[in-house]
């Protein structure tokens, strides 16, 4: 048997060090080269895709009582790929079986296993490029990025998380307590890993391995089995990865069925029954709000990790470079048409306007710059489909129509010209239209909100991560004390707050090792990726203890 | 101001480490000696508690409408202590306050105060022991450790690993991302903590320091204000740490409301009001199942830590060492008359009987041996009360007197002579009595259990540990083959297993930094002392990141 433990370990000591480190560190390259991944990679990868394209999925000694599979391209390319699918009772029975057998495989194996799977899983990321771009709508180099190496990222430094985690005490003791003039008792102490039992991984139609591989790797390598359960319309990357996983469980001699996939359609969602079986320990959820009151709800003890709605800010002050704040703030607005749970909604701005390096420049003023940076960054129809991708929901297509009458037109929503597509709709709002920038309006759209001054600005855009969650905030302010009291402000509302950002990085992005996402500090979220307290609940730790024989 | 933190240190890495590597260790001497604690130390602890007798209980600047407290030591001494009351609002209102400074005192300092307090506890063991030997029953000896060093112990493991876990990672990172031939992206970063929110602890009778200590210091390290609900009957121990706790607060120019003590009497507790009031994020629980569910139904998103209900377990297939099973288990049947979580309730004997060292003992003979062991080490009066010391609530000696009738009895109980006090009852069930010990019997009961063989056993002491929950269990086998066996079928059950314990160490033993108390892993509690889980939780973590500037 394969010892893919030891074949990986650098690998993993190398995510270890990096986890506590913080600084930039990761083993998959982002970018969708032949340099990296073999000249033929990009080939083989639309090669492979196309010929899953209209066929039966196939994975290996799956549960499967019939064939689902609804998925469509928001590109308008057919998949008509069906997948085997089971109910949720021969689902569940299978994952226990399994489970009996899983718990017990040592840690070092079940590590092995998925550090083995993610460099697999590597080696596919144009092929998951592909699947991704289709089944969210991004376009590919954010698919390939977002879908591969990004994911394969999250997923190690869960792997890495739960290792450090399993090794923060020893497995193994001799405890010796003196007892003064009298011979020592000595004791001979043995700890055991207890996986905390079944897992169920909900996914999402936009980010469905960025946002599952986390608790998926974590809760397999704490020996939890899961059930991979993928939104009816973002099946396919979940089920190439359920694929590999369960190849290389078996050919390491472990149950396939650790991990399994729960596929179903839209309308006829397995989702409910799943968590009203009562059968999970751990239930690791993206999505709504709404969606996720439901499933706490209705959990039972189960421990649920969840990444939900928010409201993201951007709050100008002021700026030092005028042309890169509006150029960077474009682009953040503009990358997969807002669709990112990392995305920008509402932009605070002081109504009397913001000092820069171009001068005074008034609430107005900065909402039409930063339309006209839009504008430039989409104007040449292939850019601005590669920058935009195109829209997963129909809903969000509707949702965009009806908020185009909720404030004053800054910039229309336009169509790239490819696939199911909308660019930014901006939005001014006056003192009496506050309210609809209250809560998340999912996609392109953005509220230009004009605030009394400085002050009143952080306090709306931290008071609104408070009160609604955030996941990101962005400041632009030259002065330092104005940005310490923002620091503070967004601190005490739990969210991660990017300073003057211009040039290539982004607020919507986070980076494994070292950008923690989801602070759990506020309602967007308690799965902060990937802290502790991610990985810690999802095992237990049992003794046995004798005396020392002499 | 001090510099609590440096001046701690080396007490704190050594703890940190003890952590990691289970060994025996701490820094704070279990025996009520001069040799220890100073020449006077025994004489000094006797006349600071005889002047609290009878007395108001200062705490300076506690916010105080009413005086309390209706405590009586079951030593039968009056107590008549009052201790200063407040209504939860007045409580949940002074927290808040202190919150917003408390959670922004640094990691360094917060740990400092703690370390300091914990030393000063240690300095006041005997007065301590005094006051837990007269609320609990205890006899003195227990009371000064588990009340006095034992608890210092698990309060100083707290800290040690929230401090562990708030240096899981870096708290200030420069994050370099190559950009081909282009300049690297460099950005700055730099993490706080935040704490979770306002933490309740809500006391047991029986060890109000030992269990109350863990989740009051965890959460004051990692920056959340704690309100501590002592038991109404055991008060004095709790009121005593609050009071040294917020003195050393004061000093280090913190607000002392960053821990307050809520005090009640029986049958007019305010823990419902408190829980009611939603205002806690975190709840440290010790009790009855019965009211734990309550507290789970009611305390909305707090998250709860508790130590509960369960049946502990001796389970005897075998021994070479015959009397000193005997004497080993009459002793932790005696001790504190049962009324620890960790004492056994549950033998379970083949029918057939055992080999000993002795030759075959019948079902009968066992129990009947241990009967005897028992009256041996009671025999001497003074002996029994030190050991048994005496019933801390009234309703255990009804239980006692209910549970006569529900077996055969092998022992009965009696009195030491000193006290309220009741020495172990041991009942031998037949196959048609099995159900009474199904359930919990607090208290000084024990039941000998008939089974078909060494499976049915096994089978039956890890099978009431997963349906009822078990802190503890114990083994008595000669067998390698059953002893692994028995490990595992325990192991899956979640209690941690104590092996042919002879001699001057017993399974209601649990050693801090070495034994994990509380696996989380059956339905006895989710609090285990101390593991990353218990602690990780209680913070969250939240960035600033910025462009570096060149």
């Amino acid at each position: 048997m394969t010892d893919f433990f030891h074949r990986h370990q650098k690998l993993l000591d190398d995510a270890v060090s990096a986890l506590k480190s913080r600084q930039f560190w990761t083993p998959f390259p982002e970018i969708p080269s032949g340099r990296f991944y073999g000249e033929t990679a990009r080939e083989d990868g639309q090669r492979d895709f196309d010929r899953l394209i209209g066929q039966s999925f196939e994975i290996a000694d799956h549960p499967e009582s019939h064939r689902v599979g609804l998925e469509e391209s928001p590109w308008g390319m057919p998949l008509q790929i069906t997948y085997p699918a089971a109910d949720a009772t021969t689902l569940i029975d299978a994952s226990q079986k399994a489970q009996k057998v899983w718990g017990d495989v040592s840690p070092e194996m079940r590590v092995g296993i998925l550090l083995e799977t993610l460099v697999r899983l590597n080696g596919m990321s144009f092929l998951m490029g592909h699947a991704v771009m289709h089944v969210t709508g991004q376009a590919f180099p954010m698919a390939f990025q977002a879908g591969g190496p990004h994911s394969q990222d999250r997923g190690l430094e869960a792997v890495a998380a739960a290792w450090a985690e399993m090794n923060m005490t020893v497995r193994d003791a001799l405890w010796e307590k003196p007892q003064g003039k009298h011979p020592s008792i000595i004791m001979e102490k043995r700890w055991k890993f207890l996986p905390r039992g079944l897992a169920l991984t909900i996914g999402c139609n936009t980010f469905p391995n960025w946002n599952g591989y986390p608790g998926l790797f974590a809760s397999l390598a704490t020996g939890n089995c899961v059930i991979v359960k993928p939104h009816p319309a973002a099946i396919l990357p979940l089920a190439l990865t359920v694929k590999v996983l369960r190849e290389v469980l078996a050919e390491a001699g472990s149950p396939a069925d650790a991990v399994l996939l729960a596929t179903d359609e839209p309308g006829q969602e397995i989702t409910r029954e799943l968590v009203l079986s009562g059968a999970f320990s751990l239930i690791d959820y993206t999505g709504s709000s709404v969606f996720g009151n439901w499933v706490r709800a209705n959990a039972g003890a189960a421990q649920i990790f969840t990444e939900e709605s928010g409201v993201n800010s951007i709050t100008i002050i002021g700026t030092d470079d005028f042309k890169g704040m509006c150029d960077n703030i474009a682009f953040s607005l503009s990358l997969y048409s807002g669709q990112m749970c990392t995305s920008p909604q509402n932009i605070y701005i002081p109504r009397a306007g913001i000092e820069t390096d171009q001068g005074k420049k008034s609430f107005d003023e900065v909402a039409a710059a930063i339309a006209r940076a839009i504008d430039d960054l989409l104007c040449d129809p292939d850019h601005a489909s590669g920058v935009c991708g195109t829209i997963a929901n129909p809903a969000t297509l509707a949702r965009v129509a009806i908020a185009h009458s909720s404030g004053r037109v800054i910039r229309e929503s336009g169509e790239t010209g490819k696939g199911r597509s909308a660019t930014p709709l901006l939005l001014a709002l006056d003192a009496d239209e506050v309210g609809v920038e209250q809560e998340e309006c999912f996609g392109p759209i953005s509220y230009f909100i004009p605030c009394i001054d400085a002050a009143d600005a952080i306090a709306r855009a931290s008071g609104i991560a408070t009160k609604k969650g955030a996941i990101t905030a962005a400041l632009y302010a030259s002065d330092k004390a104005v940005i310490e009291a923002a620091a503070e402000s967004f601190g005490h509302a739990g969210v991660n707050l990017s300073v003057n950002l211009t040039g290539n990085i982004y607020v919507n992005q986070s980076a494994a090792f070292s950008d923690f996402h989801v602070t759990g500090a506020n309602p967007s979220g308690n799965a902060c990726l990937t802290d502790s307290a991610f990985v810690a609940p999802r095992f237990r730790r049992v003794m046995v203890r004798w005396p020392k024989v002499a």
